[in-house]
């Protein structure tokens, strides 16, 4: 079930400050025509920390029922203890998600046993399959890839999601859970090539919502074993992911700086209305914005018809 | 209102996971018994990320109404986004807390900005004085003092807590907001007598759950001056303190070589039922907690009346 | 031999970036004036990691003859590995120091086993007493308290210099390390009397270079058990610290901002000849010198007779 | 000048811990035997930490007699500021170097302007080039590819060898030194293979100390355009890298586990009289070295002829 492009969707706002539902069934369908084989709702890319779980379950429905099963979804559920996550999980169950995706705890710091339990809790107590979320940019903790590799080989985990940024953490993953059946997927926007060239079963990248086609392409040429191609379709989204260092990194974070360009991406290109954000993130300012806007048409991403 | 000794309580749970409210409202009595003035439900220590928002107000809900108004109950609110923490705070401000305790936004990296308006929202829409909560352990930023001074200045917190352990910086912090009213606490167990002599209005020791005669009369002492006979309680309740290092680092995380040590001698003094803790978190062996009544015992700390 | 104020001396510089061994005097000459009662060469403060063992060789020497035995003199052998240090060490040794201060090996990632056959073999080869120096931000590996201790108790380390900033683990140290005869040293600029007030033996403060009289004056009213006193020094030093925070931290690291900031200070109270600083560490500008000679006069520090 | 497979050779011991000149000598003939394109001697491998200035200039001494101009020889000139780098790197020169390999300054904190004049004046005072090395492990500050663009740009310096384990920035670094001339060189292990495919001009493994001709195969089928080979002589390679987790970590740090496995291994293979490392370095236990011999059995690695 887990393989090939599956973009973290963002969760378009309107002007006060809900869904925009019309526009996230617009950016499921951009994705949809554009061919990924799944879609990720409620992870960083799609301002989960900051939405309220009535606004998460808006974004998991919406899109559910725009994919109308052509693609698997999956849900994040994202939060710092076990309970927690297994409420949100239900919830994504019950709405139709096909999985969720889990991080380690967070916010107290807990030990590898107690990893070990929460996905063992989560497995025991859910009918949808779940995926580990390896992220500790935001954890702050790192799944060792031999537990990873334990977890799916007793099927506790149907696979796992790699933003760890290192490609040999991620190689020993893939040599872990090689045979499980389990899919391995990178979050990299700048090394799908090598990482598909590893092993990897498919990609998350938070780019994909701007350029699906391009991911695509990727992942395409990748499995065909031409990574000639592949290279060369990376070495064009690499340059398009600078629109991610636009914005004044003294005036906000990290995620503000990306989420904000691919929303306003987004809306520059026609496929959400607006490219607000969610309290307290801020938005890229209009001068950011033009600059979003030219490296975008100087890599021929255009109005989406 | 932010002043003295105000323990972050433990959430005492019945055999199958529940928050035991009997339990809890005899460690409410038991605190308030030793001259408290302030009670912190929903912190690291109350197992707060670990908890549901169910189990969340269970337990807020049963302190406020054993305090019956005797001393200010601060409520945590937790989460990784504004909104989410607007949500836990308005429930409990309906549910009757006199504060709300909010971190800076995590599992995202924000920007010192962004955090300001994540601050001035919840005080706009909030009735309730907020505390800001400054824990780089476990949100991985830190509050900058200049900016916790410009709050407290502007009105927008009512206190600070300032779990950093990095008194240079709480002295800032008490100097940038010194005369504007706001309450300066240090959740610092080993350094209370320290903080206090430069200025903190008081502490929240997660072992005040255990011993809250000791951190009284530590404060006491402080507040008339004496900071020798404070010195010496603080020396007793440091050698008290290592209860946290029994459990084996290499089996559990620190939250549950901390709070599993808090509730094992609670336990043991006959406050409340049971030690256990909320999954994914693993309780002490029944080795470590003998060496924890162990150490009670030498600190001549028995059975509850 | 380690109590009191021991000040880390800066190494003053002719115009072509020699020692400048008249204004070298002159420096220790103003300490010994004030009371200090010791003094440290090669610290980070003197630019140990900058300057080259002929230049290393020659602050030393100058050091001990102008300080004739009045005070010990403590000498810095900081370098990457155990026969390194050792070469430094017995190079100090034969220039007269009286004790050579050491932080674990760096650079490379060793283990505690491995540390503490540094010290032990460093021990057995030397003749003059060792003092372990706790510097994890320069070090990025912290000393365990409880191997300080451990140490201590051997007879390994006379003294130990505490650069963490941590009062908690500071505590530990003092507390292992009780009775072993070991001076326990912290170098922190504005906990001082607080460190003192836990029982730490004296103080080694960057700032010292600037104000020895003001340390002088809080290590004696703590000394005599005013702590009252001693805190009304402290608060007077820690608003003089803040010249450390006037260079531009954009522009140069942290420990030019702040030596830099004592050579500035020194050669406006016309103490050292100049204030250039070892490549490639940058001085201060001429803006930011004419604010740090504000803060200065604001402090009351004119001009040395 | 830098391309290909340049191996930082490890520094055989005699038994009472001077340079064994005669091993070392073994050694150099083995890597230039496999065909390799240079020799880096003074890195981490080489304990260039642990060495003395003189045991440095041995080895230095030894590898330029014996490689006797087949390929170029790179000295690292590893120390904390730029004077003593610059002494270090005068010492290679006249000793027959070919360049130096130098890191940003450490120990203290620097900032982005101090790192390039650093760079800067160490290029004017030479005549030989300078290869900038960033391994943030060990200096805890990363080169950003940025100024390493600009120093390659300004032929300030000739190369870079990254050793950050990050493939995203060591792309950055690539496009920034494009059309430079400067080579640059990987320090990765294990991958190896894709820094290849993404443009690296040559590769520094420490393991190829062991196994330099499986490097060179990886090598030289890559600049093939052959990545299925390279790749599968890559995972060959990984597997037998594991002979650095032998160590039992909680006795020696990072470092000893990986050199202490590689001196393991060559004195397995008779390519090395002895594996005793520089103090405070520990060496393998029986156990482990039995573990390691037993690995390069299984990868087909026998004793050298």
């Amino acid at each position: 079930m887990f393989h090939g492009v599956v973009p973290p969707l963002c969760t378009p706002l309107t002007a006060d400050g809900e869904v925009d539902t019309a526009s996230l069934e617009r950016l499921t369908a951009f994705q949809l025509d554009a061919g990924v084989h799944g879609l990720f709702v409620g992870g960083s890319t799609g301002e989960v920390a900051q939405l309220t779980d009535t606004a998460r379950d808006t974004a998991l429905r919406t899109v559910v029922a725009t994919a109308a099963g052509q693609v698997p979804v999956l849900a994040g559920a994202i939060d710092t203890g076990t309970l927690r996550v297994l409420e949100h999980a239900r919830r994504a169950q019950a709405l139709g998600a096909d999985a969720v995706v889990v991080t380690a705890p967070f916010y107290v710091g807990v030990g590898e046993a107690e990893v070990r339990a929460h996905y063992e809790r989560l497995h025991a107590a859910l009918e949808l399959p779940v995926v580990a979320y390896d992220i500790p940019s935001n954890v702050h903790w790192k799944l060792p890839p031999a537990l990873l590799g334990e977890l799916a080989q007793a099927k506790v985990i149907a696979g796992v999601k790699d933003s760890s940024g290192d490609l040999e953490s991620f190689q020993r993953v893939l040599d872990a859970a090689a045979g499980s059946g389990a899919g391995c997927l990178t979050g990299s926007e700048t090394l799908a090539d090598l990482a598909l060239a590893r092993g990897a079963d498919g990609i998350v990248p938070g780019l994909g919502n701007v350029d699906p086609h391009g991911y695509v392409r990727l992942y395409e040429a990748a499995r065909a074993g031409d990574f000639t191609a592949a290279r060369a379709e990376q070495r064009r989204l690499t340059e398009l992911f600078t629109i991610i260092e636009v914005a004044d990194g003294s005036r906000v974070g990290r995620i503000s700086a990306a989420l904000g360009a691919f929303k306003t991406a987004l809306a520059a290109r026609g496929v959400i209305a607006s490219p607000g954000t969610v309290p307290p993130l801020l938005p890229l300012t209009a001068a950011e914005s033009r600059e979003v806007a030219a490296r975008l048409e100087a890599a021929g991403l255009g109005r989406v018809p």
